[in-house]
């Protein structure tokens, strides 16, 4: 299942400077020793056959290891196996515009939704967003929110299984449970697994039981135990931690994950980051913006035409060779590419020009769906 | 203004023992330390003029000095006289059953929402009663709330100007406001004015911004600036300290407040408690409870007959005239019990005969009212 081309995690060097905190990821990060901190466990080539039995193959995100870890999953299966259909959970903070960092996640969530026909609750925190960053007004955030669910549509969601909560407008919905959860929870362990510190605000420091609340919120609205995956990136994990850590109080099943490893920026090293708006491609940049920034891109490539020609590429450390590894289907051609970058055969503007139809093609698309959008923003909403 | 009869506070020690917080109220309690300590004003005789102004005569609760200190309550009687009308908000902490003692507030506050035709806010914090015992369910502070406030519609406000908030279920009008206010309230701050450690759960340090949400709430919901007074008993204070605080960086006024002092119980000193049945008049006693109650009750009087007739008795240390005092219109007729009390005439049996029958009568019309308050419940109710 695990070809050469998609082994970026394998060049993933023991680098101990990495932070991978859900409010700050810098630094190149050790994906496998993130296991080893968060407790968690790598997807095995088993779980992969189970999964692609019920899918009918695995989506490139798997087979490229993009997501890479799990807490549960095989009990997930279980359950699934047995008639017991779980429910999928994921979200976006919206602190400004979406990049395509950010649709990694979402697009093998809505993958999981339509092979599984699971029902999706997608959490908006706009709340979370206000209460971090000093800048922002609730104005802001929720704005932000407005702009960002229209990129979630677009991605796909069943409107018939998807359910929206835009936080700040869903305390009907999730201010009972999150209440439920948080009696569950001490500062004490909110400051040990966060970070807090006595200068956070008390929102934040009682959001940890906002996002634990969709974990559970399927049980709690129909009354019968109800099996929760959550396919995230892996910085969210602190959450689900402090989450399963309550649900057997709760009487809730423990919500499992899958975690995802992060689509780099184009600038060297760390992940798409809307803070460095000229390493992201934002999922409203113009064909035009798009090129401009792949052209502009760092590369594993060498520093001349002679030396990249004798001794090679280095696609492991290359933002754009990851794009072509996100925005290929077909694993053969990412398998060529891979190749002929290691070979010094394949020069880094040549790839790059490879790259940017695949960018512009998909930007048009999510760009025309996200119109379309607008229209059906009601059918996704909890409002409460 | 101020009468004799009426200054059981004159009366209170200055004893460093008790202890006053939203949590705990213990010992023989030094109002005019309280003051101090929490740095409230005095109610003054010419604030009691002007109020007097407007409400035609002062309640007795004013006039016996049960409402004895404030904050800004001549800010909104300024505004009040410039025709700009304040609102009301105070609330409940559903434990357990109501007794009289809790009566005390709202009882002042339907006389204020009926002379200063003012809408009312009810808070009715199931959440709080649930994050803070560890006995309680969500369930039991629920159903709590749904028995209470039939004593709170009971006491007569006036559906068409007053709302009920019971906060498990008003997350959808609370949540987005008690963010609003989180983001300015530091855990240290919390710590320091509540007493929370890190063993405290996140729910009990983020529930502060969920009892200043009322205080803010007009002005939220109908965006122009609205005053807030709050009539309530002077524990609840640290929370007014934190709410007033945060106004003005949100842009609201500040709420002001008035402060009662506490209907004692039939026990020797302290507060009346659901804690301590025996000493608690609840509003469903039956009259044979209650009379048995007040049979039983600690008094001021001397240990026998002799000493009494000798050296008087005690007024201002008894419940039996504190209750003769609150339960009794005519200042003439307290005055007249006050004195026959001091003089050593009035026997104590005397004097729980002549209570009796005003409490068993105040609580068959209450429980008349009560009961017929189930039909209405949903008129209050404030439903998100």
């Amino acid at each position: 299942m695990e070809r050469p081309v998609c082994r970026r995690d394998r060049a993933e060097k023991q680098v101990s400077n990495a932070t991978v905190t859900p409010w700050e990821v810098t630094g190149e990060i050790d994906y496998d020793k993130l296991i080893k901190q968060f407790g968690t466990q790598p997807i095995t080539e088993e779980l992969l056959q189970r999964i692609a039995k019920h899918t009918g193959g695995l989506h490139p995100q798997l087979r490229r290891r993009l997501f890479y870890s799990h807490r549960d999953l095989d009990v997930i299966l279980n359950e699934y196996e047995k008639g017991n259909k779980f429910y999928l959970y994921t979200g976006r903070g919206p602190s400004g515009p979406v990049h395509i960092g950010h649709l990694v996640p979402w697009i093998f969530t809505r993958h999981l939704q339509e092979k599984f026909d699971a029902k999706l609750y997608f959490q908006v925190t706009d709340d979370e967003r206000y209460l971090y960053h000093e800048k922002f007004s609730q104005e802001d955030t929720y704005n932000n929110a407005l702009d960002n669910i229209l990129d979630v549509i677009a991605v796909g969601f069943d409107k018939n299984k998807t359910k929206i909560i835009i936080d700040s407008r869903a305390g009907g919905v999730l201010y009972k449970l999150a209440v439920r959860i948080a009696k569950h929870v001490t500062l004490s362990t909110a400051k040990a697994v966060f970070g807090f510190q006595d200068s956070t605000n008390i929102g934040l420091a009682f959001y940890p039981a906002i996002q634990a609340a969709p974990a559970f919120l399927e049980s709690e609205l129909t009354g019968k135990s109800s099996p929760c995956l959550i396919p995230a990136a892996i910085d969210q994990d602190p959450f689900w931690r402090v989450t399963r850590d309550v649900a057997p109080k709760l009487g809730f099943p423990k919500p499992a994950q899958i975690h995802s490893k992060f689509l780099p920026g184009l600038g060297q090293g760390g992940k798409m980051s809307a803070s460095h708006p000229e390493t992201a491609i934002f999922t409203t940049d113009s064909a035009k913006e798009a090129q401009a920034k792949i052209s502009s891109s760092f590369t594993g490539g060498q520093a001349t035409r002679e030396l990249h020609r004798k001794l090679g590429g280095n696609p492991d450390i290359c933002p754009v060779f990851a794009y072509h590894s996100f925005f290929t289907e077909n694993d053969q051609e990412v398998e060529n590419i891979y190749g002929s970058c290691r070979s010094g055969e394949l020069f880094c503007g040549e790839c790059k020009a490879i790259l940017a139809p695949k960018v512009t093609t998909f930007l048009a698309d999510h760009q025309k769906k996200r119109d379309a959008a607008r229209k059906v923003v009601n059918d996704y909403l909890i409002q409460s």
